[in-house]
């Protein structure tokens, strides 16, 4: 429910991996350059995207910005699910993107996302202070992030808000607090995604490895407890974005300006499937990665509609990480490449009842 | 006082930027491959320094291994100034290193080198736990650490002790502590060096960025404003080490497995410097970058017999970090390569009286 396909060459390669990677319904990301803000370019983002992998079903978003309008999301409404909120700077081609200490200038895009039912997908960090004063640096970027999604919900308490890639206790803490009083049945407005990375490093896995450089960042074991946690809970507020965001290669063998981003897509429910294997919760895996986001996007429809033909099956099957993934235009080194999971995906026809 | 020459093609680029960066006598850590741990070791590599500087003052020291017995340091006092402690792991060639979780197996070496007056240089981290459980990593491993040095000091009163590039406000307020008693022209038995790039860096600095990463990593602003007062207060117990660790630029550009490091030595008056300008401290340049570190090792009649005939300048001139410094066998990116400095440094002869 979070995924970067970028466009281009890189593009052309990772978009079949989603399938490959055991998932059916994406959630596409808007951050291309330049980021995707008019209807024209979601129908031919979308076109673009099914036409390289056409059983996938890819739902489209709009990248916040000062050019989204009201009547826009109305035009858009039947296209785009929700609208992604990136603070500026503080991630790949976030350079457009707001300022998270003041969300006023949107209410009034707000007040139509919540009326049309559109989810606003926020990446939870406050840009980073380069001097003293406040200090947000990269480990507290998140926790400083959190008030501002407090206050968004109750300023729009049936606004859909996703906290993406939530990396800290703290966010599992308040998205489960404003969850407090959520009944069996209700609808679920504040969720977070986690990704399957975030479920395996702390800050010591990227020191010194650009590769597990992510943003946000992976954090410290206390974090890492805390999503897995939430992530094998069952919770239904707690799903599976995999915020796999491949870069080529050689922008990760640089010595300054690492591009931020890891890229799972290829392997993304056998990553996830190993930790809740030994975490003895193999169970509540089908809601991580399927039921939870699915309802909570309301697409029961969907699913049955444009998948009710196959399922894709977790097989016990050692299966090890490529090297790198790619061809003549474009390299990507994927998450543990070179180590051996546990498991692998198969998709299989539904048996005729 | 603490600086890394390496050896081969590097340390032949290398060695000579000692002098040329504002530095008369440098204290030359031992961990080369192998690590320098016999007598016949420290003999030709400070034969092959000075060769390589002869008007620059190398004092020499010991690896801390099982290797080393108190005969081999009687045999060597005359030879080095002390002794380098490095956690197994937690850096640069230091795999030979102890376990810092238990030194009892060299209290009968600190014996001899409290006897002897020989110093003991500690990279003050835990190594990092892999697993849940204790939870050592990158950020916490030097206030964890301290604990050890609280006890070497208790058992060994009159042992020198540096705690090398310290990082933390916790590593400054317990160096403090440990001193809180000392009177003008007491002896100083607990020290610690700082870094130029620590008065630089946070972890926003490293984060993707891996020419600046090294061990301890870079924390957060409480931590380098505490380094910076600590710097350009003029307590006797800090002093300049610059950790200057250069890498070949090709093992900077890495997707994993960078090696940590930063190269500062070529510059390294100049970087210290402009911190103290801004703070306006210059008037304790002298003491942070000299007379701290002579005095703690006991060097006023070094300076007078070997370098009493010229000083190094400081000069207020604009200086540009070399892009990069090597030859055709190896090249290294400099700390803030391309970055603008106010300050450079010139050698003078000194007027006969």
């Amino acid at each position: 429910m979070h995924v970067h396909l970028r466009d281009g060459p890189m593009c052309k390669l990772i978009t079949p991996t989603v399938r490959s990677g055991g998932i059916a319904i994406c959630y596409v990301m808007p951050n291309l350059v330049p980021p995707v803000t008019t209807k024209q370019q979601v129908v031919e983002y979308h076109a673009k995207l099914q036409s390289l992998a056409p059983k996938t079903t890819f739902l489209m978003t709009l990248y916040l910005s000062k050019d989204l309008t009201p009547e826009l999301l109305e035009e858009c409404a039947g296209l785009i699910h929700g609208i992604k909120c990136y603070p500026a700077g503080v991630t790949t081609n976030s350079k457009y993107g707001v300022d998270p200490n003041d969300f006023s200038a949107f209410y009034p895009l707000f007040a139509k996302m919540q009326e049309l039912g559109l989810v606003l997908n926020l990446h939870g960090e406050k840009p980073s202070t380069k001097e003293e004063g406040d200090d947000i640096n990269v480990i507290n970027a998140e926790p400083r992030f959190l008030p501002a999604l407090r206050k968004l919900h109750d300023d729009f308490p049936k606004l859909k808000i996703v906290l993406e890639h939530c990396t800290t206790h703290e966010a599992i803490d308040l998205v489960r607090e404003l969850n407090q009083d959520v009944k069996a049945g209700d609808e679920i407005y504040v969720a977070a995604t986690i990704t399957a990375h975030h479920l395996y490093l702390i800050i010591d896995n990227w020191a010194g490895n650009p590769i597990n450089f992510c943003k946000p960042v992976a954090k410290f074991q206390k974090d890492r407890k805390s999503l897995i946690a939430a992530a094998t809970s069952g919770e239904p507020w707690f799903f599976f974005g995999s915020d796999s965001a491949p870069h080529p290669i050689h922008t990760k063998q640089v010595h300054v300006g690492v591009c931020a981003g890891v890229y799972t897509q290829s392997d993304a429910v056998s990553y996830v499937a190993e930790i809740f294997d030994k975490e003895g919760k193999l169970q509540n895996l089908p809601k991580f990665i399927g039921s939870n986001g699915i309802s909570y996007y309301g697409l029961d429809k969907t699913i049955l509609d444009k998948h009710g033909d196959e399922s894709v099956w977790l097989v016990e099957r050692k299966n090890k990480v490529s090297m790198v993934i790619g061809n003549s235009d474009v390299n990507v080194v994927p998450f543990k490449a070179g180590d051996e999971l546990k498991y692998t995906v198969e998709w299989r026809p539904n048996s005729k009842t």
